[in-house]
């Protein structure tokens, strides 16, 4: 296999089904999931079976398929109406991510134009391919774009998993991870292990591991002692929205590492494609954060780690203000201290 | 029971022998183990049955006693000679805290006076039970001294443990809490899980819920997107070590808080008896830091949560500059913005 690819695809349409890698189950097992119905496919989402913003994006493209499927069958002529309810389901299935929205947007841009007489499953299933090719080719683009702003034998830190589980394939920060250590970049990999889901340790150090590259984890509170010591030189993280001035909700924790970052002088890279970017939004405080179950904080691996009864916070994310970041990488282009002027131009 | 009072006691003499609450088995199960000889104590302490620096300080000075019956019962008149080995055991069982050589050299010095033809099992035992009730008393004083700095219906996050489970009883940072509730200058606390050994989640929550004290908990990802709501006034902690020019080293993620406190303007407390100071150390780069087993970051109770064979770090303390610190409370008073020459006036 070619160092700067990666065989891990968690997104799979075969025998007319959608199947998901199960990543609640990671590293532990690899089970695949058969999805044939829109609902199940949001409920997926919600349940984190698949996550990762352009990972959920690629899904329910696949789910607005199935959901033509199964207007179709049930509604005939009247199909279009009969996507209403699903396609509302599988958009309210994660709030934070745009991407959700953006690839439901493209879909039903589609199918309007399509005639009402007839399935208009493999015309849409075709265009669900596509959005999942494209992202994989975008992460490949960004992917170089990244890895040229890093300088040789540079050592990284990431959060969450922004790799080939969140994406098509590849990943947007594993992806800029990947071509940089191909490229002989970087040279070692620090994970944070990311709580309450720990995807660092469940996905991001699974990935790594599965393509030889050094990783290593640790927990989020020490990552600054780690700084001190001014081995880190990038933060590269992925994003689930950017809104028009170059604010970033991303995983927790992620403005927690950015303002780190900037107090020891380390710098911030979110790797993104701009289906990623809400044009709609002029600054990161419209942003809706999910809020998730208190039972992530308070229970692991569906053991009760603190006193029954107690409150927890859990905010899936948060809010990194455009001022933290040094560079933001899309497959349109780089942006260096984002700002609302500088976006434009990768708009245009 | 008295609202600034707790009946928590983590360390009990009782019938000759030494008992301790296991601390890795909260908050499922209140277990407590029977300890009568020094080794046992030392391994104690470095697996965490109790843990915590001015609770270490007072089991090691229990752990003497035990040592003194032995070396009087193995050695008769050679009694003194027989301490090194197992002394220099229970000074090795944890690096960090000082507390724990505090107590020791204290022992040391008093059984050092004694004549050699007699066991000095019962004078041992009456110095480590004034070390327990001094160190009691001390967190009464800093809990009224700390809580004075607090504007009423304030609230904050603590960290870690430093309560009475990490004391003789009372605590640190949750003796000012528990005083600041009392007095209602504190109407709510948030409470880090502290990965990777989420003392937060089980024990600090447990005490706090025994105590009816409002407590959320969040993991240490989620603190900086809390203080950017506004709703923090303090963050106050403990300490394991605190060196001449006022650096601290306390619980890894306490830096992190330190830096993210500065950012958003919340004023930072460190709650430590004065046997925390190590007055030899001139700055925190001189503090040894305990580096533990990566099975506690891979692995959570006993389960496997990252991949086979992918490398941790787990450093257990990392040490916060002075200059990060808006006061230090010990038992001898405040230290405002500390600084070598106000810690000397503390000393004096």
């Amino acid at each position: 296999m070619d160092k700067n690819k990666t065989s891990i695809q968690p997104i799979n349409w075969q025998d007319d089904a959608l199947f998901l890698l199960d990543q609640r189950r990671l590293p532990a097992e690899l089970i695949w999931l058969e999805y044939d119905h829109p609902n199940d496919v949001a409920i997926a989402i919600k349940d984190m079976v698949v996550r990762g913003a352009p990972a959920i994006g690629i899904t329910a493209a696949f789910g607005v398929v199935l959901a033509a499927r199964q207007a179709w069958n049930v509604a005939g002529v009247n199909w279009k109406q009969a996507m209403t309810a699903p396609l509302a389901r599988l958009a309210e299935s994660r709030p934070t991510a745009v991407n959700l929205h953006w690839a439901i947007h493209r879909m039903t841009a589609l199918y309007e134009t399509l005639p009402d007489n007839e399935s208009a499953e493999q015309v849409l299933l075709k265009e669900a391919q596509a959005i999942h090719a494209e992202d994989i080719a975008a992460n490949h683009v960004m992917g170089k774009l990244g890895a040229d702003l890093i300088d040789p034998k540079s050592t990284v830190l990431t959060h969450c998993n922004a790799g080939a589980l969140a994406t098509g394939g590849f990943g947007t920060a594993l992806g800029v991870i990947r071509q940089g250590y191909a490229d002989g970049k970087i040279v070692q990999v620090y994970a944070d292990e990311t709580r309450p889901w720990l995807q660092g340790s469940r996905l991001t150090a699974w990935e790594l591991q599965q393509d030889n590259i050094p990783v290593t984890l640790q927990a989020e509170g020490a990552v600054a002692a780690l700084m001190a010591t001014g081995k880190l030189d990038w933060v590269i993280v992925g994003a689930d929205r950017i809104t028009a001035n170059g604010d970033v909700a991303n995983k927790i924790g992620t403005y927690m590492l950015a303002i780190l970052a900037k107090y020891h002088g380390v710098r911030m890279m979110v790797v993104a494609p701009t289906s990623t970017i809400d044009w709609q939004l002029n600054s990161g405080d419209e942003i809706p954060i999910e809020q998730r179950p208190e039972y992530e904080v308070t229970m692991i691996n569906g053991q009760q780690i603190a006193p029954e009864g107690v409150p927890a916070l859990n905010p899936a994310f948060d809010v990194t203000p455009a001022s933290l970041i040094a560079v933001i990488v899309t497959e349109a282009g780089v942006i260096l201290s984002p700002s609302t002027e500088k976006m434009l131009k990768i708009k245009e």
